[in-house]
């Protein structure tokens, strides 16, 4: 079986549309890539008791569990604290994150900047080869920044000790059929391999094709036998190339 | 008080990353600006189940929510039945839709295609302006389109039917302070104004400022108070400009 994910997203920034928030996809598609199932992603506001049980039952559910957002300096940067109260634990100060704090800012430093070096007590710490402070994990929560260039970096770190070496096999196929025509045909094919997960996209702009037929799977000879019974199936004029 | 409200957005291709969704910014962006506070998104695959007990929750704690995805003619478009177990309530096909459907495809009409059709009995209709079919609205659940140039149609014909003359004002400082020299003051800010939201952004990669500093709330005076103090207290050299 795959191992779950879930995602929380926290932000009023992303609640009031100011930030279009594009963590959620660089994490789906890492998360895919590793064989790993995201199942649930929820936004939620900069709120502590929010947080805190949002967390509680994305936690209690999934393998895995992502927070983006909400562990900058200021008055509302407020997920540290979230993360505790889920597991019951007080917030401290990492000494070795302080420290880099401390020299990273210099004569500049305040109780703000420092406010970065909270934790959970007895969170784990992750050193990065390039983001500027480490990632805070608890069980099976990763801490991850908002900022999404720090985001993007940190996920990436976090591959190699996330990746199992399961994977999933996709491949497309691109029709000239609208969805409706072929939604018989993609049901049978659905039934006929339980294993593959397949999907539908329509273009409305002009392209030189209507409709992407994805399939997706563990398996990579059940994935490559039903696009072979679309592309058999399909009328010829319909088909306009596989990927 | 604002009306809040809560986003369920529907679909496998969000969760592994093939689809960035759009339509959760879109949506943001349009209640904010009529006040409306959406409080909470969540994204779930297309399984009716999920879809259902997600809706259950959602609809019982907001004033509005609002679906997207999961509303064409292929096997995975399970939305309308997850509505309708919600509700508790058979799903039947709407004769005028039906209607509006044949007359579309003509002779290429399929069952597939009349699945859009289908809606949660005792739904509503409503008429769009310019989207090809009506959007069902039950109870205080509106279920829209994923492909975004349809669901962007459908919304901003849904905006008169929930604008009620309430409105977030909103001003922005833009300084060349980083985050935590400044925190004290903002929050010194969103105590002195608690009914302004005070949200702070920096900026990673090269601008004429580093932090952006936004005030919204439904009291233009305060807004602009607010927004005044933190001019006032900032020193000279590390303000830009005002918008």
């Amino acid at each position: 079986m795959s191992r779950t994910a879930a995602a929380l997203i926290i932000g009023n920034e992303i609640l009031s549309g100011k930030i279009a928030d594009t963590n959620t996809t660089f994490l789906a598609r890492g998360l895919f890539e590793l064989g790993i199932e995201l199942r649930r992603v929820v936004v939620c506001p900069d709120e502590i008791d929010t947080i805190s049980r949002e967390l509680n039952e994305l936690r209690s559910t999934h393998d895995l569990v992502f927070t983006s957002g909400g562990v900058g300096p200021t008055h509302d940067d407020v997920t540290i604290e979230g993360v505790a109260a889920s597991f019951g634990r007080p917030v401290v100060q990492s000494e070795a994150v302080a420290k880099m704090i401390r020299h990273y800012y210099g004569d500049r430093v305040n109780d703000a900047h420092l406010r970065m070096a909270n934790m959970p007590e007895g969170a784990e710490m992750i050193r990065s080869s390039e983001a500027p402070w480490p990632t805070v994990v608890i069980d099976n929560v990763f801490v991850l920044p908002g900022v999404p260039e720090i985001f993007e970096l940190k996920f990436t770190d976090l591959r190699k000790r996330l990746d199992q070496g399961q994977e999933f096999h996709s491949q497309a196929v691109f029709t000239r059929s609208g969805e409706g025509e072929i939604a018989g045909l993609l049901e049978r094919i659905a039934k006929a391999f339980p294993g593959v997960m397949v999907g539908s996209y329509v273009k409305w702009k002009a392209e030189d094709y209507r409709t992407k037929v994805t399939f997706d799977g563990n398996d990579a000879d059940a994935v490559a036998k039903a696009a072979d019974m679309l592309v058999d199936e399909l009328a010829p004029d319909l088909f306009v190339r596989r990927e």
